[in-house]
């Protein structure tokens, strides 16, 4: 089974518009009219189409699409005040985004040896990889604090709030937050890694990076295409997750309805995410017994405790002999489950994430870096997290230590840019 | 061109062992005997053999293995002043190492629900992906300021002395040097954080954690069948490399020869690492043409500057219309070349990396993890890394960050350890 996954090579793997570019004007030529020059070069015939996910449409890549293998986000200050630097910013890095997702070099502008690469390079001769570009948008750019930078307060999603605080969570402000955000997602990390350090170059007059999170090893699928990957736990994990192919649950929890406030989002989402670091010390300490009691579910089937398959009904009543429940009463996926819920559920499309060693103690600062899309944080992330704030077995184990909200808006049309219903 | 990479899935490559386990004892009986039940399941004929490199032989594996895509790189602090404690530790390592390699989980325990997991299980279900393990001794474990902890201070390799200080550096000890190192690379960075993490469990008592770091996209090839890879500057990195078929390189330039001091040491090499950060601010802003005079290469095609193909032989001498050196007196390949440095070669196998935005100013810590191995350090990386350090054009582009050294015995024989040489 591939799953969609590239088979990555160096260098077997030209990218057409190079290979083109190259063929054009011949290599002597230097990069003149080559880093440049794909927008010359309109078919794609030589990208494997499955190597490439669709950028404009209804709603932003990155969301139903099969998760990618890898992750770079981003979060970044808006440094202007002027909505018109704004608009800029997202025109551009929508026409950019349309053009790394194709597998093409970001701006087709002739390159002239005496000025900077238009393009960085990195990214030259690797497969498109399925790479997405999904943008989203921070509370604070509808206004903070009396203040209505960009004239967007009177648009201000009622849904894109900061969130509370949490029980338990000790968060760092230099990695939380932000006035957007790019999630890129891809099956090489360095083709992910090219999008964001193209954006980043793009948004330098109007926005610095704020901080930037790679992630690997996928730790939810969200189509049935793709088997359950297992978390730095070693447990199966999203086993319940939404799934792409579940039109209703997809308009029920992720996507912004017609109909819902406010009217620009239709077709958008919520995206949360939160670096939830693993403390090692403590869950590889505890038994296996004790962990499965933790999650819920047997650590190598991923089936529910009292369940045999990893797909077998939670049954969330059963006792044993001794009267007890088999799935206990503080279990993660009783209490993050829909059934304690009023049913709601949530789109999980989050990464491991393995950092630096934490000084003196030697323990790994490496966990899950949790992203999750759903249309109404208020009923649904918010209350889910208060409940396992709260109660759930697993925060001895777990610390979160960021947390950021954006709103995504709907996808570009060609011709428009991501965020358009903002200046309309 | 796969070029022996993996093709990752989730699920579908389960572990030979795991299934055979699930098969002998059903998965209804949980975990016992299967998570630990591998030993009883000698054949490996269900993993495909390119997915596995041995790791017992003359050489330790990692080294002329052809590099894989991911790194996962590990130096400890030996905790225990007690030779038998550093015995039984390498004992641990060189058996974890060798099933983790296999795709085998790391120990043929039985597994008791009321204890904690023998393996965490993160890997469990993936691909062995052509792990590789290869561990190193850092120069304090010989001794250090007049104390011998483990009685070493006899068999110290000459070669292997802290590094000097290099001009322009600016080092975090707190990711620089340690008494062991373990580079786990594999073609699945969870496969490669499941191998330090193993090993780092086994460790607790005897050493702790200093640092880790993670890398992606190689940056040097190390065999023919391998293309050149780009670095995050853009610029193919590593084309004149040493490669694994050219055995005579191979003996002069990697692997210490029988008649070099000490003895021990025949059959290993010296593993140096050090963290380049890339300045992308400066370098970013460059012209295209200072880029590539700064490398001395074409940026598109790789080939050295006055040529056209990547392999075209580079010419030091020639010189433009205007009198001036073709490849500029301070490019990069001109200083680090061999006819620099009296024909000295070494063998790099590094990685890229990119880590957390810097407070502030919203740059990218992002860069090459530079690795390379060599059998003398002191005719080798130390004098070619002081004429870099004094005038390489790259120096205003680059920081080094960190900076380790470690002396690689050569590889295990069944029923052996790595570094068993010490305890003779």
């Amino acid at each position: 089974m591939r799953e969609g996954k590239d088979q990555k090579s160096r260098p077997g793997f030209t990218r057409r518009q190079l290979i083109d570019g190259v063929a054009l004007v011949g290599v002597g030529a230097g990069l003149d009219h080559v880093l440049g020059g794909s927008a010359r070069a309109p078919a794609a015939h030589s990208v494997p189409p499955a190597s490439t996910e669709n950028f404009y449409g209804l709603r932003q890549a990155g969301i139903a699409t099969p998760a990618q293998d890898y992750l770079h986000f981003a979060a970044f200050d808006v440094t202007s005040d002027a909505a018109d630097d704004l608009r800029g910013l997202l025109e551009q890095w929508t026409a950019a985004a349309a053009r790394l997702t194709a597998g093409e070099l970001y701006e087709p502008v002739a390159q002239m040896e005496d000025e900077p690469p238009v393009d960085t390079g990195e990214a030259v001769g690797l497969s498109p990889s399925r790479l997405t570009v999904t943008i989203g948008m921070g509370p604070n750019l509808f206004g903070s604090g009396g203040a209505d930078r960009f004239g967007f307060a009177r648009l201000r999603p009622p849904e894109l709030v900061p969130l509370p605080p949490f029980q338990g969570e000790d968060l760092d402000p230099s990695s939380s937050g932000g006035d957007l955000c790019v999630q890129a997602c891809a099956d090489d990390p360095q083709v992910a890694f090219h999008a964001v350090h193209a954006l980043s170059r793009i948004a330098s007059t109007a926005a610095t990076l704020r901080y930037t999170q790679q992630g690997f090893g996928r730790t939810s699928s969200t189509s049935r295409s793709q088997g359950t990957p297992r978390n730095l736990m070693g447990f199966k994990d999203g086993t319940d997750n939404i799934r792409a192919e579940e039109t209703g649950a997809m308009n029920d929890f992720v996507w912004v309805q017609p109909g819902d406030q406010p009217g620009w989002m239709a077709g958008g989402t919520y995206l949360i995410a939160r670096r939830i670091r693993i403390l090692f010390d403590v869950w590889d300490a505890a038994t296996l017994e004790d962990q499965q009691r933790v999650i819920g579910r047997e650590k190598l089937t991923g089936g529910p405790l009292g369940g045999e398959g990893e797909y077998d009904p939670v049954d969330l009543q059963a006792t044993a002999a001794n009267g007890e429940l088999v799935i206990p009463a503080d279990a993660h996926i009783r209490l993050g489950g829909p059934r304690a819920n009023q049913g709601q559920r949530i789109l999980r499309r989050g990464y491991s994430y393995s950092e630096a060693v934490e000084p003196g103690s030697g323990q790994i600062d490496a966990g899950v870096f949790f992203v999750a899309f759903q249309r109404s944080p208020s009923r649904q992330f918010i209350p889910i997290q208060q409940r396992l704030a709260a109660s759930d077995a697993l925060n001895k184990h777990t610390l979160h230590t960021s947390s950021a909200i954006f709103a995504c808006p709907p996808a570009a049309q060609p011709g428009g840019f991501v965020g358009q219903e903002l200046f309309a």
